[in-house]
């Protein structure tokens, strides 16, 4: 069996300007990088073409079996594809630290990826790297400034602006810097997140332009005065600067899947840590050149549909109009209590016992009032009664079921979910948003907890409570919520898989984002930079005389 | 008067396809970065192809009145496609960091310009962020195999692989990490360099091919262990990955010049903390496609010039045919002790004082036994009594003087200098390396100190001479020496400008480069990583709706 670099080593790749030709662009509306990557430089010239269909894929609680979203949700675009040739996907970009630590692309797998994927698994077309860059360049800034005299008052104890690196490096998490004397700065304490965790990957993933994005970054706050007064980076006047690092960045990237069905892959935020989903000027811009886009949110329906639907639906002033829920039996059976190595044996009990987790989806999802549909991500081991039990489950919930062999067969294994689909987005759909604009903080944050998790409700830490009345003096408290949650479980607890009852979710605190435009709850241990595991994936890759690359997956 | 970034965006720029066909590369020899970027992925096909003349411009230590040495190099180069078609370019890459810094950039300037000027100042085609990954990618496997058990016996007082980022800021030169607590790693010291800094980009601007590369970065001397026996990256097992971060990087990128002279630019560590050269495979690549290839070094004929010539060469197994050292009135008169504001008026007393600082790298150039030609780049105050009096200094050195008008006439005003050139092309050359490799590196750093600085000699701290004994037992004492040293000096006083005598280079420790294949000595108090002014270039930066960057130089 070919794994899944070996598959896409072995593709056959259009050159990217047919695929560019595909959907109509001219030749000033995008930029070449390599052969078979693109950047669309489009502008809002076409902003009042009718949009396609929306087609928002998402999964149950992941688990350590693996749900394969990204790979349903290339299939099932290729599947589209073959109905409709006017068909496009819209994906995040991968982020580099994980590719070093453990396997697991994020292009897909088997017959259902996008290509090139060692180049989209590593610079890509270098979004995260200028945003390193930028968000590097803003801490130099904010320390360069403490250190010349400091006439902003920033309060070296109170700097919220950390530091970045798209490198799995639990090292830096905690650091002291500024060391070394009165000419390498003022000694403080700083942490380094990953990239894809920085609030200019948010902005940069919501900015509908390059003003749009240079009037967010002037809104992030950086750090508080000694006498506790917000310092913004209008206030250091750089935004034009950091604007300008990011100026190819803004701009969607154009590749193929392996049956050359256009694909944008663009922004990377993570959907435990912020918004989840690719950029809203990617998706536009999809909606704008075809008649279906296939889009994905990141992790489980609790994380980014949810703030896919809350979130970015408002920005994007689109709903969906069809929401894919991704299923396996395997998946399912670890949310019954199975471990993994008894995953291969049929088990309908185990099944049936972990089936209240898509349960608890299916309803939170119904809610909104757009159709669902359930998408049975076949894998070799499944039995046809295993299959059924989740069919006639989802059917109490009056959601259709579909099996798809993508990995396997890449959108021919998908032709019945694709047909369910088109359907579905053709059914009345009647988008109701879960919270309005002016809720309180607390009540956003009960509305999510307990209609989409299943929670008694929220509890607040002390910290979180003083926080919401100070921030109240700013207006903040009004701001959207990003849940900061576990993906493993419904709950806070990554422990606690199927559909847990009589739980409650703890806000440890809160992290303002202005410039993106939200409030960050955080709960649980949420780490904001992964470490890397006692084998890395690193030790595994290798590169030939030749270009060819081994063991990247 | 346009400022150089005016010039630049108003140029026509031609389709970088264009510049492909005319130096004669097949499609499969390139790869597109934008419309006006490429990498050229050649492999050794051209190997046997008879090789151009190859032009090395250097300067005089460089003062704060600016000498516009890569200016020249673009003048030339243009001037001399005039003369024949088949010239190319070849420059370093800029550093992103000192672009937030200070202002001036690193493509010339004026009508003798490379461009895109923006793009190739910011992110380019992303080389430098792949080395910033590639280098914190290893030191995030270091200290996570310190953290997981430790099976290398790595002592943590002693890891000599720092971590790097391409921005100016010194708060990062002295850091403590894996804070936190026992899940965060191992506490120790640590710091970041400036990412042209890394031993990585040494290696870059060296390797032949992928496999030279690996078989470098294997030799990478990451650490000590509690026994004191060296750790490297083979030992760790992580050269594929950090290859594979570099596939791309590797290759030379072409642009064009403001004239549509081909260029690449390629590779760029300092000359004053390493070798300072452009890659070898980037010079060899334009030396296998041209008749002239015009090529710098970074600083003074004292750092890139000794280390294209006793470190380059070797590598490159190609001699220069003619070597520029480039002067200008106001330099010369600083270093013959006038301060800036006093440059305008003129002054020859004071030029006769400070061209003992060109008197010193004439003598040194001289000695390599290649034809020697001076450029003096005019500025727009400067007398013809001034020009003369430099033309008639460097005749007492039987070397001829050309000025030339880059800046303001591109290479219509570098006409009579390329012609000079071309004919000291053609005069006998008897290429003399100043040591060989057997010499002991004390001799080899006295070669250096006397006969390039004209200083007594050097004298080692006591720690650098420990080291020395301890580095003969692995034979690392016997690596070409790599200066580090101010670049403002001939001494290692930054502070001491003309040529000065009765001087003695300090070394104050040596650090072994395993993958790039040298020895660096530390002499005064060089900085591996800069900090921002009091005024960062950031504040001024700027971009419009339409993309127009403002600011950038």
């Amino acid at each position: 069996m070919l794994s899944d670099i070996e598959i896409a080593q072995d593709a056959e790749v259009w050159p990217i300007e047919k695929i560019a030709d595909k959907i109509g662009l001219e030749k000033s509306e995008w930029q070449p990088y390599g052969w078979d990557k693109a950047k669309i430089t489009l502008g809002h010239e076409h902003d009042n073409d009718p949009l396609g269909k929306l087609i928002l894929v998402i999964s149950i609680n992941p688990t350590a079996a693996g749900e394969g979203k990204s790979t349903v949700t290339v299939g099932l675009g290729d599947a589209l594809a073959k109905v409709d040739e006017k068909t496009m996907i819209a994906l995040r970009e991968p982020s580099l630290g994980p590719v070093m630590g453990m396997k697991g692309g994020a292009t897909g797998g088997g017959y259902s990826q996008v290509i090139p994927m060692a180049d989209i698994n590593l610079h890509f077309t270098g979004d995260f790297h200028a945003l390193t860059s930028a968000h590097n360049t803003l801490a130099a800034l904010i320390d360069n400034s403490i250190y010349q005299g400091n006439p902003l008052n920033i309060d070296p104890r109170r700097v919220l602006w950390k530091r970045a690196l798209d490198v799995n490096d639990r090292a830096l998490r905690h650091a002291t810097i500024g060391l070394g004397g009165p000419t390498s700065g003022v000694p403080r304490e700083d942490g380094f997140d990953i990239t894809v965790a920085s609030e200019l990957m948010a902005i940069l993933t919501l900015s509908t332009d390059l003003m749009d994005m240079k009037q967010r970054i002037e809104k992030i706050v950086i750090a508080d005065t000694y006498d506790r007064q917000p310092v913004t980076v209008a206030d250091l006047g750089v935004a034009g600067a950091l604007t300008t690092l990011l100026k190819d960045a803004i701009h969607p990237n154009l590749v193929q899947t392996l049956a050359h069905t256009p694909t944008l892959i663009h922004g990377g935020p993570f959907a435990n840590i912020a918004q989840g989903t690719n950029s809203v000027q990617a998706t536009k811009t999809a909606l704008q050149l075809s008649n279906y886009v296939v889009t994905e949110a990141g992790f489980g329906a609790d994380l980014g549909g949810e703030k896919f639907l809350d979130f970015k639906v408002p920005l994007l002033g689109k709903t969906p109009d069809t929401i894919v829920i991704v299923a396996t039996v395997r998946a399912l059976k670890m949310h019954g209590g199975l471990a993994k190595d008894e995953l291969k044996q049929p088990n309908v009990a185990a099944l049936q016992n972990g089936l209240a987790n898509l349960g608890q989806h299916l309803s939170s999802m119904k809610r909104y009032g757009v159709p669902v549909v359930v998408a049975i991500n076949q894998f070799t081991d499944d039995t046809a009664e295993e299959l059924q039990t989740i069919k006639d489950y989802a059917a109490e919930f009056d959601v259709p079921a579909y099996v798809a062999d993508v990995w396997g067969q890449g959108g021919a294994g998908a032709r019945e979910l694709a047909a369910g689909v088109i359907e579905a987005t053709h059914q009345p759909s009647d988008f109701t948003p879960l919270y309005t604009p002016e809720d309180a903080a607390i009540d956003k944050l009960n509305k999510i907890a307990q209609t989409i998790y299943g929670a008694q409700g929220v509890e607040l830490s002390e910290k979180a409570q003083k926080q919401l009345k100070r921030f109240a003096k700013y207006g903040w408290d009004k701001l959207p919520i990003i849940m900061a949650k576990t993906q493993y479980s419904l709950s806070d607890d990554p422990k606690k898989l199927g559909a847990p009852s009589d739980f409650t979710i703890h806000v440890r605190e809160f992290v303002p984002k202005l410039g993106a435009g939200f409030l960050v709850a955080m709960t649980g241990s949420i780490l904001t930079m992964p470490g890397l595991p006692k084998h890395p994936a690193a030790n595994d890759i290798d590169i030939d005389e030749d270009g060819t690359i081994r063991g990247l997956f």
